[in-house]
């Protein structure tokens, strides 16, 4: 009866501080360790901060960088599992806007780099990922990892359904006014995909974005177990495997779907 | 600037009575029209009824057969097209759970085969569709069909978006406690897919069922424009293209998909 407690950080820390952004971090890891969760999700780009321009650029580190040592020491020192978004430098100059799964040993699960850029700033400083569905295996339970404005498109969580994830881990900076994707999207992904989604937004005035806040945890059957407000909050809710199993025997769309009529889709 | 005020008609009729039921469908063309409608959508299976077993087989007509005529008068009598959900009699022994839209002239526009049946009783009784995307123009406005089950598969709506469905309409049968495609799927479905999307569902208690009613009409935004309660109810709307026009431009989802991802779909 595998069941995974886990803990969304709705926070912008402070944009352009990496040190003060971990010390948040780990902050949240004390907390929601000792609150029983075995996974931490924190939002976008929250190492560095989203709107800094340029900056994500400079404060690019590889994924086994400096940042993921020490949020591997977080991890390890809390036994709790941390998934964290930052700006990955990777091949010299290429950038892309990750996000990285930290195990509770400290050890580098998985690392996503986002397919779909949004907007002209994000297309301006980041180059998009290649690689659709990434996954990693986490107390029984199944964790895939896509970024914000991924989730907006069916198609990706879709793919993640057909590969078995259990749990979606979406990272965000949503923003003014698109509130309708933390309150109706997510749900809706959760349910007709059978899947339990996590979306973890930063919050508040950053630049010229206004982020929503509404951080969210959604079940298969479309009820939300947490939702957070519109300031910095730390959340939690309880993924679980058995309840995740009945629904999914009670609403086979996986098994009902006619992929010989979705050709058009690719 | 082509706009089409639509009108749901939220009614079971009377199960297993044609006659009656192509009473009521022309008491609410006039109403429909007289409210200025150009269009009259009824739910799934309304002519004949949707839970009275082997009887979809012995009501069963072919797409230009007696009740096509009827409602091919009324719709030319009152200038307003109807969408409408009937048991499709073709080749013999094969009954498909269908959905035809007549023109305002009585003119036979579209007809549409479900694709993806749901449960037991649809199973039993019907053969699935093999075309998925099934397309008229109405007023300016490209309408596409759809039935039911079908519209909580991602993949068939955004086949739609991707063939330029503007007003897509989804006569339905949905009960209890599958409330949450009314309220929550429909709207979404029209947000990702920068569409209009019309749900029409019969209401009540009906063999085993309960049906849910809530039948809607949602916008590209998300937001709905008219929502029926639980009763016999004929709501409309309006389907505005500039405003649709207006939205599409403002969240390129069709434009911003990597459809080069996509494969594990098909």
């Amino acid at each position: 009866m595998p069941s995974l407690h886990t803990a969304l950080l709705q926070s912008s820390g402070r944009p352009g501080d990496v040190a003060h952004n971990l010390q948040v971090l780990k902050d949240a890891a004390r907390a929601a360790a000792a609150n029983g969760a075995g996974l931490l999700a924190c939002p976008e780009l929250f190492l560095t901060g989203y709107a800094i321009g340029g900056d994500v650029h400079r404060l690019a580190e590889p994924a086994d960088g400096d940042s993921a040592r020490a949020i591997g020491e977080i991890a390890a020192e809390h036994g709790i599992a941390v998934l964290y978004g930052y700006p990955e430098r990777a091949d010299g100059d290429t950038v892309y806007n990750s996000a990285q799964l930290i195990g509770p040993g400290g050890e580098r699960l998985a690392n996503y780099r986002k397919t779909h850029l949004f907007g002209c700033f994000e297309r301006e400083w980041f180059t998009p990922g290649e690689q659709a569905v990434v996954q990693a295996e986490l107390s029984g339970v199944r964790i895939g990892v896509i970024i914000c404005y991924d989730v907006e498109f069916p198609e990706n969580v879709r793919a993640h359904a057909l590969a078995g994830t259990d749990l979606l881990l979406v990272p965000t900076a949503q923003m003014h006014p698109f509130q309708f994707v933390p309150e109706s999207v997510i749900p809706v992904r959760a349910f007709e995909n059978q899947m339990y989604v996590a979306y973890i937004n930063r919050v508040g005035a950053e630049g010229e974005f206004e982020f929503v806040g509404l951080s969210c945890l959604a079940g298969p059957d479309g009820v939300v177990r947490t939702r957070a407000g519109r300031h910095e909050q730390l959340v939690q809710a309880e993924v679980d495997a058995d309840f995740l199993k009945e629904s999914r025997a009670d609403n086979p769309y996986l098994h009902d779907r006619r992929p010989e009529l979705y050709g058009p889709l690719t």
